[in-house]
C-alpha cells in the first residue's frame, strides 16, 4: 500500500521512519512547504516524491492513504480533502480545533467508507496496553479515579495553551481506560509570562459513576514528572513514564466501606494493605505498534483503536476546558 | 511559664512532649474527656494535673497560657474562653470552622492583649525555612506559581473532606512563602465511597500578579508523595519532603520573556538551564522549633509568625473550598 | 523474670527501652562505669538499680538473665562472668574479638545450661523474615550469590576498622540464609588517614558449591546506600534497607545454562526476564521482637535463632578478613 | 581524510555512524568477514567499500586511518598490521589480550609516527569530562579513593569473563582521574554456571598515595546499576550514569583529621556536612565527541587523550585481576 506524509516538522519525521519502515507500505510522498525540511526529506528518502503541494498527494488515484502532522490549525481542511479524494487518513492528535469540525470529518469518513485514524500514540504502548488488560480484566475493581502530572520545562508554543500541547496525552489514555460518559470539565490555570498562553494548568474531568480525572500539565516545571495513578476500589496502580523499567507498579490497596452497626447512618471506611507487583511489559516502540495496527485496519477495514470518535472526545474536553480556563475554573457541561 | 494543654489525643501528646521538654515550660495541666487519654497522660507526666474540665484551665490564675488540640469543631469555643481568661493561646491547625469565627478571635487576642499563636508546623521545618530565605533574598526572580502533592492511602475521616486535613499545611507554607492578596479560589473534586466526604480534591488559588497556587490532596492514593514547585522567574525549587537528605533542590532553570523585533506583538518565551542546587538544611524538629519560637513571643509579647491572621487566611482558603468544591470547581472570590 | 544491662552509652538505651516494655521482663539494673550515663539512666528508669560494677549484677541471686552492650573488647570477660554466675545472656554483636573467646562462652553456655543470645539484630526485621521465607520455599531456586553495599558517612571509630561495625550485619544476615560451610575470605581496603584505622573495605566470603559472598562496607561515602543483592538461579532479590516501603523486589529473572547441541563442550547462557513482585512486610521494631524471642527462649529453654554458634561465625568471618586485609587480599582459609 | 573500518558487528555501527557523520571524515571501507553483516553495510553506507578481506585496506595507499572493532584476540594482529601498512589507528578496548602486545603496538605507533587512539569511550562523555575538571581544579581536596559498581542483566560472554567486557570503562575512568601509579590489584569473584567463565567479581586496585580502587561488576544483578563513589579529603561526588538528568553530584562533604592535645598519639576524625551542588553537564553523545578529538589528533599529530599507554593502563590491570581472581584475592603486583 502506498501512503504519503504531510507535515515534516516535529513529529513528521517519526512517522515517515515508522511508515518507511512498514513492511506492507510505501512511503511514496514526503510533502512539507518549508524548502528546508523537504531537503531533508530528500536526503532520507530518496525513494519518495518530496513536495510542497498537498494536492499532488490528493490528486495521485494510485495513494492509498495519506498521514497528516501538520499544526492543529490545518488539520480539519487537510483532513476533508484527504477524505475527499478517497484516502484513508491517519491524523495527528489533537484532531481538529473544533468539535463540529471532528464531527464532520466522522461524517465524511463514514460517508466515504474511509479509516480515519487519530494518533493518539500513547495508546500502543505496553504500559497503556497492560493497564488496559488489568482494567478490562477487573483487577483494580471498579475505577475511582484517574490523575496525572505531566509537567516538564520546555516547548512553549506561542499559539497554543498547554492544554492543547499535553493533557491531549492524558486525556486519550483515560477515555481509552476509563470509556465512560464525561459529564463535564473545570479546568485552571494562568498567563504567567503576559503573552496570553497558558503554560500551566489543571483539569479535572467529572464523569458518570463519581469518577473523577485530574490532569496537571506544564510547561514550566524544572524536572520532568510523568506519573500516573489510577485508583479502584480493589487495586490501584502508579505509572511512572520516566522509569526506564519498573513503569506501572500495581499496589493491592483499596478502600472498602462499611455500615457499621452501631450507627446505621455510619459509614466506616478501612484500608487494604498488600503487595506490589510490577508487570514486565512490552517495550516495543509504541509508533511502529501504531503503525502496524493502522496497516492492518487499512487491509481488513475496520474500524481503528483510536478512530474519529476518540479523536473527538479529546477535542470535546479540550474545548470545553478551554473555556473553564478563560471562567477560572467554572465548569463547562459535556452535552 | 505554666501552660496547659487541652486535648491529648492524636497530636496532643506531641504538644505535651515538646511543651515539657522545653526549660522556660512548665506542662500543669492536660485535660482530656477520654479516661482512657487521661491514664495515659497521667503515666507519662506525673508532675501535671490531669483534668477532664477545660474549666479547671481557665479559672487558674497562675496558669499563663493554654494549648488547643481538639477537634476543629470545638476550636472556637475553647480558644475564646481561654483568651477571655486571660490566657495566651496555641491553637491548633486549621484555626476554626468560619471565617467570622477566626475573626473574632483576633479581634479578642487584641483587646486582651493576648498572644494567639496557631500551628502551622511546617512553617517551623528547617526546609520551610530554607525556601522562604532564598525567596526573600530573590534568589528565584519574581515568583509565579506554587504547585503541591499530598497525597498517601490513610486517615479518612468521617466528618470532613480532605481538604480540611491535608490542605492548611499546603495553604499555610505556601501563605508564608508568598503573602500576598488571594484572588479567587476553585476547587473539584469527588465522593467516591457515598458517605459524601470528599477523599481527593485539586484547589486553585489565585492571587494578585498572576501568582497562580495548584493544590492536589488525598487520602486515596497507593503511594505517599510530597511534591511541591515553588516557580520564580529566575530559579526554581523542588521541594519533596519524603526525602531523607536532599529535601530541597534549587534548579538554576527560568522563563523569560522578550518581545522580537520583527513582530512588536510577538513575545519570544526562552529558557535558561543551569545546575541544581540542594542545600544543607537543618534538621531540627519543627515542633521543639516551634515552641520555642511560641515561649519567645509570650515573653518578649510579640506576634508569632503563624498568627490569627495566618489562621485566618487558611480558613478563609478552607471555606471558599468548600463552597467551589460544591459547585464543581466554580470560583470563589475571596473579598 | 529479672534482667539487668550493663552497657549504657550508644547502643544500650535501645535495650533498655525494649527490655523494659517487655511484659515478661522486669529492668532490674542498669550498670555503666560514667557517672554521666548512670544519671540519664536513673532519670528514665526510677524503678531499676543503676549501678557502676557488673559484680552487683553477678552477685545478685534473683536476676535471671544479663544484657551486655559494652565494646567489644570487654564482651568475652563480662559474657564469662555472666554465664558462670549462672544467668542467661544477651550479647552484643560482634560476639568476641577472638575465635577462641567465642567458642569458649559457647562451651560455657552448654555446661551450664544457660542461653547465649547474640544480638543481630537484622536477622529479626520484617525485611529479612520475608527473605529467609522466600529462600526456605526455593523461591530463589538454588542460591548463587550474596552482594551487599552498606556506606555512610560518619562513625569513625578510633579503635576498629569499619569491618568490626558494619559488616557483622551483613555477615550475620549472610549467614541466617545462607547456612553454608564458609571456605575462605578475602579482603581489602586501605589506611587513609594515617591512623591505621580502615574505613573503607571489601570483603569476599567464598563458600561451599561455588556460592561467593560480596560486602562493602564504608564510613566515608558522601550518601548512605543499603543495598543487597541476593541471586538464585530461578528469581533474583533487591533489599533496600533505604526504602521506606518496598524495601525487598523479588526480580522473576535468572539464568539458565543450556548445552547447545552444534557442541557439546559449548554452555550456551540464557536469561529469563519476567515480572517484579514486591511483598508487603511486617514493619514491627526489629528489637522488640528479638526480645521476645529472647524472653520465649529464657522460657523455653531453647536455642535462639542467634545464638552463640552464630555469633562465632561472625567473628571467624571477621578475624579472617582482618588478616586478609593485611595481606592485601591475600585468601585466609576458614578450618 | 579516509577511514576504513573493521568489525560491524555488536560496536562498529556505532563507530561507523560516527565516522560517516564527521565532516574531516569519509568512510572508505567496512570489513567485516560475515556476509549478513556486510549486506547491512552495503544498505546503510552505499558510498563505502564493503570487503571481506582486512588486507584490502592495509594496501590502500589513499587510506589515511583503520578503525578496528573485532574481538580482542584479534586486536594485536590487526593494529599491528595497520600500523606497519602506515595507517593511523583506532582501536577498540580492551587494547590487547597481553602487556607484552600492548607495549609493542605502542613501540611501533612511535617508530612508525602513527596515531594509536584506544576507544575508551567513557572519558569523552560530559560527566567524567566534568568530574575531571573538578578534581583537576583540585575541588574534591586529595582523592582518596574510587568506588564503582556497575551491574546488570545480560551480555554474559562464552569466551571471557565479566572483567574483561564491563571492567575496562571502570578502569579507564579511574586511570583518567587519578593517573597515580598502580601498585597492586587483588580480585575475587565466582564460576557459578559450570562453564569456567566468571560473571561477577571485585576488583581492588592498590594505587601509590594510599589511594584505593573498588570495583564491583556483574552480568546477573536483576537491575542495572552504575553508581560511582569518588572520594575526596575536601569533597566527595557520585556519578550515577543511570540518571537522566543530575548524573553527577557533589557533596561538600569531608573526612578531616586532626591530632587531639590530650594525647599526641590520638589522631580524631572530623566530619564536615554541607550542601550538595548538581552542575549541568553537556549531553553530547561521547563517541561523536571522541570522533572530533580523533580527527583533531590525525590533524594536529598529537596524541590522544585515551592513547596507546592508556590502553596498556587497563590491560595491566586487567592481566593481574585475572591472575589474581584465579588465587582468590591473591595480591598481584603490578612492576
Amino acid at each position: 500500500m502506498k501512503i504519503g506524509l504531510i507535515g515534516y516538522g516535529y513529529w513528521g519525521p517519526n512517522l515517515a521512519r515508522n511508515f518507511n519502515a512498514n513492511p506492507d507500505l510505501e512511503l511514496a510522498y514526503v510533502c512539507d512547504f518549508s524548502p528546508d525540511r523537504r531537503k531533508v526529506a530528500s536526503a532520507m528518502y530518496r525513494q519518495s516524491k518530496v513536495v510542497s503541494d498537498p494536492e499532488e498527494l490528493f490528486r495521485d488515484n494510485s495513494l492509498d492513504a495519506i498521514g497528516i502532522a501538520t499544526p492543529v490549525s490545518t488539520h480539519f481542511e487537510l483532513a476533508r480533502r484527504a477524505l475527499d479524494s478517497g484516502k484513508d487518513v491517519w491524523l495527528e492528535k489533537p484532531m481538529t480545533e473544533k468539535v463540529e469540525q471532528a464531527e464532520e470529518l466522522i461524517d465524511l469518513a463514514e460517508k466515504k467508507n474511509r479509516i480515519l485514524h487519530v494518533d493518539h500514540t500513547f495508546v500502543y504502548t505496553g504500559a497503556v496496553e497492560k493497564i488496559k488488560e488489568l482494567v478490562d480484566k477487573k483487577e483494580l475493581g471498579d475505577l475511582i479515579y484517574y490523575d496525572s502530572t505531566r509537567v516538564n520545562l520546555g516547548l512553549f508554543q506561542q499559539d497554543v495553551d498547554v492544554i492543547w500541547d499535553l493533557a491531549p496525552h492524558d486525556i486519550s489514555i483515560m477515555d481509552y481506560l476509563m470509556p465512560f460518559k464525561k459529564v463535564a470539565v473545570s479546568a485552571t490555570g494562568s498567563k504567567y509570562y503576559g503573552n496570553g498562553i497558558v503554560p500551566k494548568a489543571l483539569l479535572t474531568v467529572y464523569m458518570e459513576n463519581n469518577i473523577v480525572g485530574h490532569i496537571n500539565v506544564s510547561w514550566v516545571s524544572p524536572v520532568k514528572i510523568r506519573q500516573t495513578l489510577i485508583g479502584g476500589t480493589q487495586k490501584m496502580i502508579l505509572y511512572d513514564d520516566n522509569q526506564p523499567s519498573e513503569k506501572i507498579k500495581v499496589y493491592d490497596k483499596g478502600v472498602e466501606l462499611f455500615e457499621t452497626k452501631e450507627d446505621l447512618y455510619h459509614l466506616k471506611v478501612q484500608y487494604r494493605v498488600g503487595d506490589m507487583w510490577s508487570p514486565k511489559i512490552s517495550d516495543h516502540e509504541a509508533l511502529s505498534f501504531e503503525t502496524r495496527h493502522f496497516v492492518k485496519c487499512l487491509k481488513d477495514r475496520c474500524r481503528p483503536l483510536t478512530d474519529g470518535r476518540a479523536g473527538l472526545e479529546v477535542v470535546k474536553i479540550l474545548v470545553a476546558s478551554q473555556k473553564s480556563l478563560a471562567g477560572r475554573g467554572v465548569p463547562v457541561e459535556l452535552a
